[in-house]
């Protein structure tokens, strides 16, 4: 086949240029000390790029591309076509499930087999490829017989094929020199209570991590084990509803400090945050890991996986990671589909290009409201109260001690303003 | 003042009866062996029954109350008031916060002699009557001084101030033989990320908690700590999100064995979750205490506090109570309010005796549901697979013993139906 | 083929019957003057009940129906196993869009000729069953062909074959005697508004009713034209929003007496509204016609179409609906499908069967609560004040005459208490 | 008293200058033939600037203002600091309630007196100052006598109060030579369908309306009357819900080319829709009037009120203003609100300084865009199909003949990319 998007070239950084070029997203840039492209660290998701049809509730595929079909030859094809497209974007990672790359086989050896056979290929691109893994990842959701979820199934034979399935990803993504693995618990959790022992799941799902961490270890993978939050959606309730929720999961397994936070946008927004509220949280609680960087629409109430294309919101997001110091095995994986209207080849590679200019100029905001200081100066000066002796000796005395000073010393605080419009005003002078 | 509720006498079961009675409520009726007042353990919230003027964000004062105007003769009236209605209606308890009963003083001093004055005259009514004390609190919102937070408020002295009223908070509640005290966090949260910084917040909450149980054990209250969650407003963020988030910080700071939860319906619809999600968490997570049985309007994105009115959904959420052994201290406390068209004293029993009756008729059918047994039957079949010794194992085991098996064994799950519309069917027999 | 469901019989009415019956809907008796039959007019759904592979967003097929396969064959065994069923239930109505009853042909003629042939079979089918079509409909969003619209999209071709779809739709439920004939715009709508000329839409899509309109009195069909509001998804706004958008979409071409609505509870819900409140909207601006009673999840979303099973909600639905009338051409047809996980035969007809007992009690509620009359008497009570012929004249008058009353007679209007929560416990009284 | 805001001087236009400047608002700078100022046409509300106390549902007032207190000599000072805010912002506009300038008075008259009183104020302050007013609006939702609706209530003496109140206000606004006048429908809307009668409410809304159109021109006042949407809050439903809804309710009683729209961004969020959805729609029924630019929170589900901050949002708001050709009598308000932390006087300065200069950057490059001419280029492109005869022709055709030419001519449309990505990514160019 000749190449599927046609004379799209590689693109490039051109400020002022017509076209499909990057006008923000320079990766040489220095930033902070730092390569602009090493502190972005962007991945195309296989998924929605070349396997996703442009299906919806309502409607079937709108989408037409050569290889689909659930074939090896096009498996082996859609391959092709993938790092074409990384040719031209220039963007260092990718990542993959499973089912994204292979057809179903008729038993789960044959589906092995298929994969095996796709990860090699991919091992062999990436020899004369820039583009790494930034993740593996297993799909736990879409075949029916994950309908009841996959580690808490009620079936206990699903757990163990979805246990083969994850060794089978954690092994290709090993193999491949991934830098993290990810868990997303497509069906971990309800359609109804009436049917679910929420207790008994959390269990399972609770062992079923910890399997994954061991075997981690055992085959020496240096990467970081990522969960990725989300409140519902295939399900009515996910258990790995938000950071909050995945945190206190992972302190009852006692895994706090083994797994990290794979974190979306769209995700955060279906859970009723906002998406620098969940890199906050998680930076705070010690479990940042890696970014999903796919907006949803405000007024949807589903997950509609767009490409981002809000500067101020991203800037905000970013400030919040390079705050917390900048990705570590992390990066910024665009988990986002072109609308089902989008058929044109050119689409796809626009909708990447678009975002990422997005992101750059997000980030490069970011690093400049932190070195302009005015936020954090602020922000200091707002606590400054606790930073004396008495104030922090009061956290460690008691109920008793600290009300008697009250009356003592006749206590009276008088409100200061919280300057909230002031500090939007200063970001204003960023974005 | 003569009675401020005319001749409404004490309210009678009598399941025929024309005008205000009990139609369901018959506090002697049995049920699963305990009488249905022992059961549901209601209590009248004295803040929203007594103090609320019926005002919103675009409108003030509704209500004509001889008693408001924030004086101490006012205090002693709205007392005299308050347990008027509780031997109308009878109910066993009665829940309150420092700032719904005194006046606000000038000073500290001044505010808590107003507060034991009015406790003092509560203790002597509760001799006579048959009302106890379901839970004390402090209100830690309302005023100015706590617009930035009480424990996590960047000023100290605000922690202080707030650390002398729990305290006195917890000593009256004590002295009245309160069965628990409750912490909400009203304004621990924030309304800009940009001014906030999150980490320290939390630790100052999590700080703030311990000291309070270290004094419950203390004083030698024997009564359950139980904390409220609410994902928002009055902040934009409040950090006692949902059952989930609240169980994760008490792990953080060691807690969890101490301190429980009071869960809201309507707080926990404003989360996205429902409100029996809410209570089988807790039960599965061994933190559940106590339940304030309010509900939110469903169009509404705003904590609408209105009496619980719809049975089936009642009844759900009393068959997770039920079927993790019933409330311990714990009981039904409504905390809602009486939509601000609804002037006349009478409103406020009717009120009441409505949500009495949906609430009796909602945990008579989730008793029955119980006792019954088919959903209890099907959940067990459902999960019977793992009853096995084998499966059991594999949960000991490790990934790749289990993944092992999928080969060898040839396994190929097949979906079996989850049933939900006959569980649906089911229930619809009993509500 | 051997039958679909078994040995499932007709359902009967038993009211203290064990497994499959009806413990609630009997048929026969009577309410208000009128067979419970006629006044629900109960339709079952072709597409969801005998077309729905189960897939959702991340996941596909999960039933396993022996005529799925989109060719003919499969589409005859469809007809029988839906005529097999509505046996089983004694339901008066069906309703079907062309799609469901068809395989899509290669050109427009030969999709026409397989759906005349499948029209052909049920006309046959219905000369012996009692099940008669309660509307037809026309599917114009599941193909690519209508992805960016049917009458609203940019290529006239599709404008073209929207309306020989509608027209070729409308002659079969003609055909078939049918009684209303129902448009729900699936993809009139955008989006983004970025590639959007809404006023251009939207006079195509009023041009394209009136077409409807005119065809429907061409050809002597007597039943109702009725449009199906929606707000959302598939697309991320949808033109026929909710009933007051659709009335001024109406009026705006004056169809506003030629054409009435098709409410459904879910699509209410998704537009921020309450289903009674879309009910009673309609009714008061004379366009109501018929319902589709399914829910939606009220924590999710999305359109969820689940079968409906809170009795309290469903009475005051009907509630409306009788004070209006009752249906005239209308009815109550399930737009309900099954969880994907509920495999089962035995689970479409359990679910059909929990449904009609939920809306037989909430019907006969609602005739109870109009015959008891507490509400409507409390209704009248509460605007008495405007039944005096000064008041009445006020409405005839101008705002300076009005204006001049209240300095000249020193108005002074005291609230009056709206006594929701008494009028609340009526309701519970008779649900 | 000295100056409220103290040396905080006239804000100059200065893109570079430290402090509180205009970094973008240049009121001189030439924006497609006409200065940025009168394209823009801003207000300052004045009563969330000077009469709100920074109270929510949970708590009281914040804010400490000398002049506080419901006198003549509060309302007198508060006119001298809203016109020395004038001062210092320049704006060219500003807008009032009668409630927010006077003190209430026992009476109707004693209020009119008071209100009276300070519009002469006003008059006498706007000779000099180059402050014009914008619209005046009448409060008709705070006082508990309207807690049952205004033209709606069910106490036909609360109508006539409205009336006057009405009255007035229009007569306040032509003194001041208004540009508009504006309403709001408060509690126009119910909080429970039991006790309502919606019918005979929208009845007397419709023709309470008409007494105002008709006072209009009996009066000789040439400016706009607005109505202005908003679906929920305070009451559960309103009936002025949203664009499509005034609409509809416009045409019911006659009045679409009498009355346009003031269409609130938070609003909009609250109905579902983007702001920009609201104004384009508006564009399309030709019933745009102004608009109030005050940001939701997309996480909280309250009319949070914020000053606009996130400039991609304001530029396709305006771009949809520009293309209709921009504001007429209209403008651009701020109903926004300070958090209520925010105590300082520099605060609501500060906020009103980015929030213009937030706009005047949306105001630029939405006309750049409009200038640029893509978007528009691509529009027109996407229905070119249509502007051929045989295409416009089918619009006055009928259903048969159109349908018989998809068959006779073979018709297969193949769909087009609807190319959002790369639309979106032409706005980024811009904003």
């Amino acid at each position: 086949m000749s190449r599927f998007f046609g004379d799209l070239g590689p693109i490039r950084f051109d400020p002022q240029g017509e076209g499909l070029c990057f006008r923000h997203y320079d990766p040489d840039r220095m930033v902070m000390g730092k390569r602009l492209e090493e502190h972005l660290r962007f991945a195309v998701a296989y998924w929605h790029s070349f396997a996703w049809p442009g299906g919806d509730p309502f409607g079937g595929q709108t989408f037409d591309r050569p290889w689909f079909g659930d074939t090896m030859d096009g498996a082996r094809m859609k391959a092709e076509v993938a790092f074409e497209m990384f040719e031209i974007l220039g963007q260092p990672f990718f990542c993959f499930h499973d089912a994204d790359i292979r057809p179903e086989g008729a038993t789960f050896a044959e589906s092995r087999r298929n994969f095996e056979e796709i990860v090699d290929i991919f091992a062999s691109k990436m020899e004369t490829s820039k583009t790494r893994l930034l993740w593996g990842t297993a799909n736990l959701f879409s075949h029916r017989r994950f309908m009841s979820g996959a580690a808490t199934n009620p079936d206990p034979d699903v757990f163990a094929w979805s246990a083969a399935t994850v060794k089978q990803c954690m092994d290709a993504t090993h193999k491949l020199g991934g830098e993290n693995y990810v868990l997303w618990g497509g069906r971990e959790g309800y359609e109804t209570l009436l049917n679910t022992d929420m207790g008994r799941e959390l269990d399972q799902m609770g062992r079923f991590l910890s399997m994954v961490v061991d075997y981690k270890h055992k085959i020496g993978f240096e990467g970081a084990i990522l969960i990725e939050p989300k409140p519902q959606e295939p399900t009515k309730h996910q258990y790995d509803y938000d950071v909050a929720t995945v945190y206190g999961h992972l302190q009852r397994f006692g895994l706090e400090k083994e797994v990290k936070l794979n974190i979306e946008q769209g995700h955060a927004i279906l859970a009723g945050h906002s998406f620098e509220h969940e890199i906050a949280l998680a930076q705070a609680l010690g479990v940042f890991g890696s970014i999903d960087m796919n907006r949803n629409d405000y007024q949807s109430g589903w997950d509609t996986d767009q490409f981002p294309n809000n500067v101020p919101e991203v800037a905000l997001a970013y400030y919040e990671i390079l705050k917390g110091g900048g990705f570590a095995s992390g990066g910024t994986n665009f988990d986002a589909k072109l609308r089902r209207q989008s058929l044109d080849p050119e689409d796809l590679v626009a909708a990447h290009v678009g975002a990422m200019d997005v992101c750059a100029r997000g980030l490069i905001a970011a690093a400049d409201m932190l070195e302009g200081g005015e936020l954090e100066a602020a922000r200091r000066a707002r606590y400054a109260g606790w930073e004396t002796p008495e104030a922090q000796a009061m956290l460690t005395s008691d109920l008793e001690t600290v009300a008697a000073r009250v009356e003592a010393e006749g206590l009276d605080p008088e409100p200061r303003s919280g300057r909230q419009e002031i500090l939007e005003n200063v970001v204003n002078r960023y974005v």
